[in-house]
C-alpha cells in the first residue's frame, strides 16, 4: 500500500508551490518535506516533482495526486471517529468554474451548501473550454465545462445556458454601427476580448454575419469588472451575459448590436465518479441553483 | 538584419496560440506559417517554438519576441507616410497588472489616454510580485510591480500605495472573533485568500499577531467580485483594498479586524527603457491618475 505521509508531502509542496510554506502546513521541517517526496520517488523508481520554481507535478506525480485528492475526499467522509486527530482539517473542494460563471450566477447557487457544511472553496478560474483539462489532470474534483462529454472516469449532467449579448454604449454604437452589424465594421471597431482562449465573439459574429472578421481591433481584458465597464464606457463593444447586460439594456445604457442571435453558452458540471455523499450534494445544490439562475433549454446539445 | 517577416509568425503563434489563428491574423496559410518559423530556425540554427499545446517560445525565442515586439511597439509611432500599407493595425499594449488594481484605479487612470490616441490595451493579470517577471521575459512592454527596483534595461517609478484591511461582516466576527484578532481565531475562522500567490493576509497577521497561523482555513477565490462578497455575505475574513471597503466600513456592513493594521502595498510602474513617446505618455497619464487614486507616501521604501 501507499505511504500517504509520503504523499501528502508531495501534495503539499504541488498545492503551496513551495518548500517552505508545504513543511509549515504539515508543520515538519523543510528538509523532511524535501526527504519524504525523495522517498516516494525511490520507492516507486520514477521522478514525481519538477524541482523548478514553482515546482510541478511530472506525469507520474500528477496522476499520484489525483489518486490522493480522492482519497482524502472519501477520508473526510468517513465518521469523525474514525478519524487520527491530525486529519480534521476542513474539506476543501478544488472547483475548475469560467470566470463569468463565477461572477454571476455560481455564489448564488452553492451558498446553501456552505449553510450545512463546513467546507472549503478551492476554485481555479479557466475558460469554459479549458476546465475540462483540470478536471482530466486531477487537478479538480469537479469542473463548469461546455462540452456536454465527461473525461474517463467522471460523470456530466446539464446545468442550464448562459445567454451572450453582443453589446456597446449608444455613442459607440453610432460612431462604429452606424449602419448596424456588418463584418467591416465589426473589425474596424475597438471589440473587448477577455483572453485569447476566449472564442465568444467570433462564434457570435460567424453566426450573425456568416463569418468572423480575420483580423481584430482587441483589447485583452481578464477582469469581468473592468471588462464591463470599457463596454459601458463606450471604449469597445463585447459579448456580456445576459444576467449583468439585461438592466442596462432596458435602461438605455447599452444597446444590444445583434438582437436576434444572442450566443448560447451550455454549461454543464463533471466530477469524478466516486460515491462521495458531498460531491453528491455539491451537484444537487449546483443543479437547483442553475434551475433558477441559468436559462433552462429542453433539449441541449449532445 | 533579421527578417521580421519570420519574426511575425512567431510571434502571431505565440500569442494566438494556434497556427490556424495565426495564419488567419497574417492571412497566409498555415503551412507558411510553419515554414517561416522553420526558416527563422534553421537561419539562427536554433529552436525557438515548443510545438506543444498551445505552442510555448524557447528562452531563445522568448528573446527575440521581446525584440520584436519592442521593434513593433518603436514602429508604430513611424509617421503614417513612412509605413507600408500592411503595418497599419493599431498599436497594442501589452501590461502586466496586478488583480486588484484593475478592479479599482487602473481604469480610471489610464481613460485618457485611451481619449487621446487610438490604442488598445492587452492586460494579463497576475499578483503584484509576479507581473514584473512578464516585463523581464519580454512579454509585456511595462507592468505594476510591487519591488521598486526595475529589470535590467526597464526603468521604474513610484506610482502611489494601496492600503487594505482586515475585513469581516459583523455576524462572522461575532461568531468567530469574539474576543478579537487573536492567532488561534485567525487559524480557526475561514479566510478568504485570491490565489496561492496572495500573501497578503499573512503578511497583515504576521505585523498584528506577531505571527502568522501555519494553517489556514481557506477559500480560494480568484474574482475579484465573488471574493467580496464571500466576505460581505459572512462566509470568511479576507484583505480588502481601502476604495472596496471603505463605504462597507462607514455604513456597518463590514468589520476592520485590523484597524490598527492596515497592509500597504506600495505599487511601481516598471517600463522597458525606450524611447518612445506613447510609452512615456502612458506612464505620464498613470502617475497623473494614481496621485488622485491611489495614497501618496512621502518617503516609500526603496
Amino acid at each position: 500500500m501507499l505511504d500517504y505521509r509520503l504523499l501528502a508531502a508531495l501534495a503539499a509542496v504541488v498545492e503551496t508551490g513551495r518548500f517552505d510554506l508545504a513543511a509549515r502546513q504539515l508543520l515538519i521541517t523543510q528538509s523532511a518535506v524535501s526527504q519524504r517526496i525523495k522517498q516516494l520517488e525511490e520507492r516507486l523508481g520514477q521522478v514525481l516533482l519538477i524541482r523548478d520554481n514553482p515546482p510541478r507535478p511530472t506525469p507520474a506525480g500528477r496522476r499520484l495526486l489525483t489518486h490522493f485528492r480522492q482519497v482524502r475526499l472519501l477520508e473526510n467522509e468517513l465518521p469523525a471517529s474514525l478519524l487520527a486527530e491530525d486529519t480534521e482539517a476542513t474539506t476543501s473542494l478544488p472547483i475548475g468554474i469560467n470566470a463569468d460563471s463565477l461572477a454571476t450566477w455560481f455564489w448564488k447557487a452553492v451558498r446553501p451548501l456552505l449553510d450545512e457544511h463546513e467546507l472549503l472553496f478551492d476554485l481555479r478560474v479557466a475558460d469554459q473550454d479549458v476546465t475540462e483539462r483540470l478536471l482530466r489532470q486531477g487537478e479538480v474534483v469537479g469542473c463548469i465545462s461546455a462540452t456536454s462529454k465527461p473525461p474517463q472516469g467522471c460523470r456530466a449532467g446539464y446545468l442550464g445556458t448562459m445567454v451572450y449579448r453582443l453589446c456597446a454604449a449608444p455613442s459607440f454604437h453610432q460612431r462604429w454601427f452606424p449602419t448596424g452589424l456588418t463584418l467591416s465594421a465589426a473589425a474596424r471597431a475597438p471589440v473587448a476580448i477577455y483572453n485569447r482562449q476566449d472564442a465568444l465573439h467570433r462564434r457570435l459574429l460567424e453566426r450573425s454575419c456568416g463569418r468572423a472578421p480575420r483580423r481584430w481591433q482587441a483589447h485583452y481584458i481578464p477582469s469581468q469588472e473592468a471588462y464591463n465597464t470599457l463596454i459601458v464606457d463606450g471604449y469597445a463593444y463585447g459579448c456580456i451575459p445576459e444576467q449583468q447586460c439585461r438592466p442596462l439594456l432596458d435602461n438605455g445604457a447599452l444597446v444590444d448590436l445583434a438582437p436576434h442571435a444572442p450566443e448560447p453558452v451550455r454549461l454543464y458540471w463533471h466530477s469524478w465518479n466516486l460515491r462521495s455523499s458531498l460531491l453528491r450534494e455539491l451537484e444537487q445544490t449546483l443543479q437547483r441553483g442553475a434551475k433558477i439562475l441559468l436559462l433552462q433549454e429542453e433539449h441541449p446539445e449532445g
